[in-house]
């Protein structure tokens, strides 16, 4: 079975403009600003805008010049920050090397933070006070939700620790109320085919094309593909979709599986921000 | 093999001790904050007192009526916060019903937070920017390194997800340079005991009265015990040693396995807050 991230993405971005439809004079602002031109980065962001818009949110792109200093900005992140106007701040990274991300990323408040990126963001998930969370995997949450996939004390492999994707992914699963029983896997695992054959519920986000081959699957496992690769044929998950979805109870193609509920994400994300704000009933 | 807590941690203290001791003039000043008199929690906080005591920091215990107002709490913690002359601060656990919690350690500078518990501090331990992490299982590592315990690549299960113990183990023990393969089991993990007989490092913390016996240990595994029950007989951990011990590689007795490592973090903490807050030198 294929698990249509397209169909589920769609599906929530419906609800999210019929909910704003019923505040036409509420206009909810989400802001993208990257340094320097990367075309990769302006097709993602123009992407983001489209969607965002013909769901009736307000997007703005500020493009900075990519030899700003660091106190450039910091200073147009916190004239962000502090315009009630703005509900939703993403900064796109990678930032060019003479700037400091963390640094940059602190000045963005968690209420405004919609990639929750933000420390104190990570610090709530952790702590069982989840606000506002990484999109990737809350994508993840929410395909696993529309396919009614069960969670509870079942085996889940995360493939990949980054504190984007692979640690809130995990923090995801085990929370309490999902209670999937999560290992984290990486570069240092042994066996990682073995390990990733128990899994009832699989997560790959490493960036290595194809990697994952039937070898790596359980019978009737659900394969959830965030990994991304460039390669000379186009995009490339790191899932063998062909090899995989023979075995597998089902799996996210790529394109059109993880990355389109991603992107719904950010726009739920966008208005628990403005939630979270004051800026639009509950 | 008995995993010798005491001995550890009083190699630290040492350690620690001596490090004090060439600065004579520096003053490090812990600070604990409890709310009503709870004779368990009096207890440990005399302990922790003398213990940081005698390794030449200066500890103050301020002992808040069991009545206080949130606000009067949080004036409180605001008050130690602005003083520079209090660089690590500690909010016993739990308070009574009618104060927020999140709230009061809100109001915690994380520079000041030497048990790890403000989002924060957790944010930056799953990004991998650790600064100040939860004693408990910063404890546990401590064991590990002492006792040259082989991570990378191993297998470890965390019973138990707290957001105290059972996540930070868990990203203490996926962290790069540690690079364990990590499962965090819980209440609806199924077959508890044969994902615990696949790890070569486990780490018990649930608090259930010897509740893991010799059929959830893989021979020759190390196990940290963290679990702490009050029974009849006694202070009780979850791990059930003389069963335990004849199989395990090491394990921690209790009392004096995790629990002494976990004071000595506390003052390892301290100084690495006055360090942060520049009043001592790296």
């Amino acid at each position: 079975m294929i698990i249509d991230g397209k169909k589920v993405s769609q599906e929530i971005r419906e609800k999210i403009k019929a909910r704003l439809a019923q505040h036409p004079d509420i206009n909810i602002r989400l802001v993208t600003i990257s340094v320097g031109d990367d075309p990769a980065s302006r097709v993602y962001v123009g992407m983001q805008h489209r969607t965002a818009g013909a769901a009736g949110l307000h997007p703005e792109h500020i493009e900075l010049a990519g030899d700003i200093s660091q106190q450039q900005l910091e200073e147009k992140i916190e004239q962000l920050a502090q315009d009630d106007k703005t509900h939703g701040m993403i900064l796109q990274l990678p930032l060019p090397d003479h700037l400091d991300k963390d640094a940059a990323l602190a000045k963005i408040p968690p209420i405004k933070d919609i990639d929750g990126q933000t420390d104190v963001n990570m610090g709530r998930l952790l702590q069982g006070r989840k606000q506002l969370v990484p999109c990737t995997p809350l994508g993840v949450m929410r395909l696993i939700e529309a396919y009614n996939v069960e969670t509870s004390g079942k085996t889940a492999v995360v493939v990949g620790r980054s504190a984007v994707v692979g640690l809130p992914q995990f923090l995801l699963l085990a929370e309490k109320g999902v209670d999937a029983t999560v290992t984290v896997a990486h570069s240092r695992t042994r066996d990682l085919a073995g390990l990733c054959r128990s899994a009832d519920i699989l997560v790959s986000a490493i960036g290595s094309p194809a990697m994952i081959t039937e070898e790596y699957i359980k019978p009737g496992a659900m394969v959830f593909d965030v990994g991304v690769s460039e390669t000379p044929s186009g995009i490339q998950g790191d899932v063998d979709f062909d090899a995989v979805s023979k075995i597998a109870g089902g799996v996210t193609p790529m394109p059109g599986g993880t990355g389109p509920v991603t992107v719904a994400c950010l726009l739920e994300n966008t208005l628990l921000a403005a939630q979270l704000q004051n800026a639009l009933p509950a």
